[in-house]
């Protein structure tokens, strides 16, 4: 047998096809952004791919071709919505920059990705001017604003980017390129080793727009919709993609996380749908009970990047009738790996039933296909209990990491799929639930301990601060669990209290084998505590038996 | 510049996958069908799996090879669904035929497509009996039923479906194919000509799955799908594809397409979401008006295949609270090219606005391309007013007819743009409006007047049983439109009468030349007025200024 081709027109999946989808038959619906130099923009999406048009030719005229790197450095902004599509649109690749990373982390992205130029809002000026020597490669800044905001600058080749615009035409003739050709490019960085790019592909992002249009955030042309998440930050989870596909309003946060911006903007624009990480709602929660407000046109709003709080979840639901779906991804896969959008309806489950499956980080979606793997590299079951590291596939996960032979080495298993580094269990429905980080997880015997499971208990002992478990060596059972403890203010927990706090909440051989008293413990630039870190401070530490 | 390539997994899109996905994650999800023989089967996705892959080691001990052509002759039920993914799994085409045509059109298209196979419905026997002697090609006759019920049959190489499958494992290596690779094959028949295919294939399938699930049918894992629109018709729609890719349970009506059966099936099964031609929607209403019967659980309807009348909108909202969707596409197009889910909320709409957008056929959607052309090949505005024939593109759009030269080069533009024949307005926002066929619109002095405008307003006469306009040649205007109207039974309306009454509703210039009065109008096999023989009937008139 011969294989036949289908008879379908050949038409390349297109990030430009998006935007002019949207201003084409949205062309009256909005882009609102709150703006880096203060005010509320408001334009519509064909006012939005005029400009994007011109900034092709501008892009054109400062010698960016096919295949060139131009980094951005900006907050949620229309400007920047029209970077990602300018940008990719002729062939080039949109790098977005994470600002928060540490300085020397920026530098090494910059010169790794090769970046000709670098698009910053007026925020980060300061930021590239100290950089400025350690980028030698780039050929020019633009600074994201009008020639009324440009900033005295002793940046050498900074230019005004409405200058550049205003230089152009309303009009430009698109490029077709071939659907894998590269569109973006995103760093993350681990807490070991240099950051590593996922270089996405206008294949990618069509399909993963596609999929966070069928996954529950409930993003359709009804609907006004607040990427929460940083545009830094995998393109804010692909959702100016997805508003464009579907014509929804969009609205942009510019720099205002706090709760009271955040809720203000929320408010004013009547936002229905929104998306962001846990840290960042429980400023708006607390911000909203304490001045008393209240969201009557939120409905829905997706939180991933770290586990939900189940009084979040239930300050969300009963206090402002918001619903909460909790969604589990990676950088390296664009990033959308599972969400929780329940998978019966509410009056088929008992409200216990649901919330125990909106604490998993989600379930399995169409296009990604998941498994667990144990020690050995076995798979295991997905019955809910069983624990492995899970493996990943699909058409927007990475296959590479960009020009990085060692990273990319060391993240793919035998059969070619990704390893996330989270340690998870599935359940037969497909939702996952995150246990740990795999390095982090602890070898006891040939089973693995959650380290998070562990510390979650302890600190809900009422003389526990915060607490880390790290496994250190045993000769018999090749790792075991300690437990570091930094007590609460003026107590004073003994090493016994602890473990009978423990005892019978979890299976015995789980209980740590001791329990250290701290004064303070090591944190990440993000917050998370540094095992990495803590495991260095106690690398003398022995076992009492061993 | 280089393009670069981005660097992610090269996964292909199949439809394997899709089943795959369902069975894994929503395994105990039901698949209920109406059986042939009679009695409801139902069984789950998992299940449903585990015989697609009996199935595909049947197809292979048939000697059925990749990108050979399998037919069907079936109803909506689960052995054609299997066969839907067993088929087009192993890299064969599932060619899915109506066996409503005539039967020399099924012999043709049968021969035309070179099927090694035909799988029949019992229904369907007695009809290949007849043919067999025209069917040479075809090496074997497999019977969709168990052996109990297998029929005595002329047959020479009848099989038993179920005996087949007893023979194998629930287990398959499936290929893994290039998306490209063609998946299935329906044929269209046109008025003139003979039928012609359109071969489909693993990507489009998948990309067209994503835009059904992205279209207003309101389609996820909570909702109960019943197809309305028969397997064999543009496989249903592409919901047997959509629903296993979202977990929806999927309800199977067989052969019972009146009013009743459909009622018991969709109130039984408590189906949420439905979809198919108006016709069928007459019936179903027909029967609940006089039933006095409601159906609680139905939420939505999506209905294309032909223009929805207001009536059918306003019972369907009114008197059972189901949303109707409106929506337009063709067997080249997978079918889907625009649908009508509303794009503001009903709120922001008064009822009138609303409802005069649900009577177009739908609004553009991502990934079809529309324009309308002119006479002269001229682009002609979306304003709403302007009409012209409809042009697509689009990656679930055919590229050309299967072994048609001559169709092929009838059908696309020279931008290599499909020709739908239909004509129509879009309006700014994309919502289309069809006003005729290409063939049938009059062409008057360089402007087109709508024979189904026309048509429409004729039948508002009380004394008008049935109305058809045709275009008659004209030495000045090129064409005039001519009115040939049936009488209501016991009415003798005149052609002053008919002409007053039409005077005022449409422009001067569109008023008939004339009105003859006939017995009655030619139709096709489907039900419509038949213009091609209308006009061959009428093809010695001659206008009476002429």
């Amino acid at each position: 047998g011969r294989l036949m081709r289908g008879m379908m027109m050949d038409r390349p999946l297109s990030i430009t096809s998006l935007i002019q989808f949207a201003a084409q038959y949205h062309g009256d619906t909005e882009i609102v952004s709150r703006s880096v130099e203060g005010p509320i923009h408001r334009y519509t999406y064909q006012e939005a791919y005029a400009r994007i048009q011109r900034l092709a030719g501008a892009l054109a005229r400062l010698g960016v071709v096919e295949g060139d790197r131009v980094a951005t450095l900006a907050w949620n902004g229309y400007r920047h919505f029209e970077l990602y599509y300018g940008i990719s649109g002729i062939g080039a690749i949109c790098h977005t920059i994470n600002p928060r990373l540490f300085p020397e982390q920026i530098a090494y992205i910059v010169n790794h990705a090769e970046d000709k130029y670098i698009f910053t809002d007026l925020t980060f000026v300061p930021l590239l001017e100290a950089l400025a020597p350690k980028l030698a490669g780039v050929e020019g800044i633009v600074v994201m604003t009008d020639e009324a905001h440009m900033p005295e600058t002793k940046l050498a080749n900074a230019m005004c980017y409405e200058a550049l615009l205003a230089a152009e035409r309303d009009a430009h003739d698109w490029p077709t390129l071939d659907e894998n050709t590269a569109s973006s490019l995103c760093y993350t960085s681990g807490t070991t080793g240099n950051p590593k790019g996922a270089l996405y592909s206008h294949r990618s992002t069509v399909l993963h727009s596609y999929t966070i249009a069928t996954s529950g955030f409930g993003i359709s042309s009804q609907e006004t919709v607040l990427p929460a998440v940083p545009m830094f930050h995998v393109n804010a989870w692909g959702l100016p993609y997805t508003c464009a596909m579907l014509g929804a309003k969009l609205v942009l946060p510019g720099m205002g996380y706090d709760g009271e911006s955040m809720y203000n903007l929320l408010n004013d624009e009547k936002v229905t749908v929104t998306a962001g990480v846990p840290t960042l709602w429980l400023a708006l929660l607390d911000y909203m009970r304490k001045a008393d407000k209240t969201l009557p046109h939120l409905r829905s709003t997706t939180i991933g990047g770290a586990a939900v709080p189940r009084s979040m979840i239930e300050e969300f639901e009963q206090r402002h009738d918001v619903r909460v779906v909790h969604a589990w991804g990676m950088t390296e896969m664009s990033p959308l790996g599972t969400t929780g959008y329940p998978k019966r309806r509410p009056e088929d489950m008992s409200d216990d039933e649901r919330l125990a499956l909106q604490l998993k980080q989600g379930r399995a979606i169409y296009g990604v296909d998941l498994k667990i793997v144990g020690d050995a590299g076995t798979k295991l079951p997905h019955d809910g209990v069983a624990f492995g590291e899970l493996h990943v596939r699909g058409p927007w996960v990475i296959g590479a990491y960009y020009n990085d032979e060692a990273g990319t080495r060391a993240a793919f298993d035998d059969d070619g799929w990704f390893r996330t580094g989270d340690v998870c269990t599935i359940d037969p429905e497909g939702h996952i639930q995150i246990v740990d980080r795999s390095k982090d997880v602890i070898k006891s015997g040939g089973e693995w301990i959650s380290s998070i499971d562990l510390e979650n208990m302890a600190v809900g002992h009422p003389e526990v601060a915060e607490a880390a478990v790290i496994g250190v060596h045993h000769s018999k059972w090749d790792e075991r669990p300690i437990l570091v403890v930094v007590p609460a203010e003026g107590k004073q927990p003994s090493r016994e209290d602890i473990l009978a706090f423990l005892t019978g909440k979890v299976a015995k051989w789980w209980l740590p084998d001791d329990v250290l008293f701290v004064d303070d413990l090591p944190h990440t630039a993000t917050g998370k505590i540094s095992k990495v870190q803590l495991r260095e401070r106690l690398k003398d530490y022995r076992l009492p038996a061993e």
